[in-house]
C-alpha cells in the first residue's frame, strides 16, 4: 500500500514540545532560542535538537541560535500548524471529552467542529462548546461540513464500521484512538494513537533501571 | 542528567499493538505467528517487524514464524509486562477517567490503585470501581501503598509541585500526561506523553500528501 512518506516520525513527534518551549521563550520576551537551552528542557542532546530544527529549512546563528519567533513560525509550517485543520470527532466519552477540551490544539490549527455519539444520554448535550449529534446524522453532516480529519475515539468493535461510513462521506484523514488496525482505501490517511506505548516505554525503562543498567542520557519525551 | 538507556524507543513503542495482534491471533487458535502477517497488520515492513522481535531474544523459525504464545510472553517479559505495576493517578478529569477505564492495562500489568483529585464535587465519588481521594491525603495513601508509578493527569500549572510531592513520598517513575517537562533529581524517571505528537505526524502527512509527494510505505501507528 502507498504511503505518503514523512522524514523522522520521532523528529516530527518531538515538534510540539519544541513549540510550546518556544513559545514560552517568546512570551517571556526572549528575542532568540538557543538549542542547548531547548534541548536541556527536553532533557535531550542538543545535536537531536540542531538536526531537527534544520528539517525546518532554519539555520541557527553560532554562538546565538535562532531568532524565537522565526522559529516558532518556520516549525508551525513544517508541520502544517500555520493553516486551519477542521475535525470532526466520534465518541463523546471521556477520552473524546479529553481531546475536544484539549485547549493547545487550537494553537496548533486544529478546530474540531463536530461531535457525534450513539449514547441517547449524551445526544443534544453540550460538551466543550460543541453540541453532541447523533450519530446517524453523521454522514450527511460531514459531508456538508467537510471536515479534514476525523478523530476516532469510539470503541474498537465499532471504529472499522464507522470509519467506512467517514470515508464515503469524504473524510481522508483519521486519527485512530480506537485499538484497531483499520483497513482503508489506498490514498486515505491514518494516525493510530497506541497510549500504551508511552507505559511501554516507561516500563522497559523501570525494568533496566531495576536491574541496574544505567547509561546514557535519554529524552523523557519520546 | 544520567537516564536509563532503552534501546530504540520506537521499537518499544511499537510493542503493545505486536502484542494485541498477537493475543488476536492466539485467541483464534493459530499457533505460529509469522512477522509477515504481523507486518500487514500494522503497515510495517517485515524487516522492521523481524528487528523488533530480535529485541526479546527469540528468532523466528524460517517458513514459519514464531509459536504465538512464545513470543507473547517474550514481549511480555521484554517490557516488563510480566510482572505488576501499581499505580496512583492524580488528577480524576476527562483523561483520567479515560486511563482508569483503559481495560487493556490490565492485560499489561498496570494496576491503578489510587486516583486522586483536589476538587470537592469529585472527592469521595466513584470512578471505574476506584474511590476518588482528596488530594491532601496523597503523600499519607502513597507512603503507605508504595504505587511503583504515578500518572499525572493535572493542569501543567500544577504538575511540579504534584510531582515533587509524590517524590518525597517515595514515587520514583512518572507517567506524565501534564504539558511540561517536570524538574526532578537524579533517579526519578519520568515519561512524557505529547497528546499532540501524533497530530504532528498526522498534520506532516497530510501537508506532503496535499503536496502530492507521496512515497513509501509508512507505518499507521508510529
Amino acid at each position: 500500500m502507498a504511503r505518503i512518506k514523512v522524514p523522522n516520525t520521532p523528529s516530527i513527534r518531538r515538534m510540539p514540545t519544541y513549540l510550546h518551549k518556544l513559545m514560552q521563550m517568546r512570551d517571556e520576551g526572549e528575542e532568540f532560542a538557543s538549542t542547548t537551552a531547548v534541548a536541556e528542557y527536553m532533557n535531550l542532546d542538543p545535536i537531536i535538537v540542531r538536526k531537527d530544527f534544520s528539517l525546518t529549512g532554519l539555520t541557527g546563528m553560532p554562538g546565538v541560535g535562532y531568532k524565537t519567533k522565526e522559529l516558532i513560525e518556520a516549525v508551525r509550517h513544517y508541520l502544517g500548524w500555520d493553516r486551519e485543520r477542521t475535525a470532526c470527532l466520534v465518541g463523546a466519552g471521556s477520552l473524546g471529552s479529553a481531546l475536544i477540551g484539549h485547549e493547545e490544539f487550537a494553537e496548533y490549527g486544529l478546530r474540531i467542529t463536530l461531535v457525534f455519539d450513539s449514547d441517547p444520554a449524551k445526544i443534544g448535550r453540550v460538551l466543550h462548546g460543541r453540541e453532541i449529534f447523533d450519530v446517524r446524522k453523521m454522514r450527511r453532516k460531514v459531508k456538508a461540513a467537510k471536515p479534514d480529519i476525523a478523530v476516532l475515539c469510539v470503541p474498537s468493535s465499532c471504529a472499522q464500521m464507522v470509519a467506512d461510513e467517514l470515508v464515503k462521506s469524504g473524510v481522508r484523514a483519521f486519527w485512530n484512538f480506537a485499538n484497531v488496525s483499520l483497513r482503508m482505501p489506498d490514498g486515505i490517511l491514518v494516525q493510530r494513537e497506541v497510549i500504551a506505548g508511552g507505559f511501554a516505554v516507561l516500563s522497559a525503562k523501570l525494568l533496566r533501571g531495576a536491574d541496574g543498567k544505567t547509561g546514557d542520557k535519554m529524552a523523557d519525551c519520546d
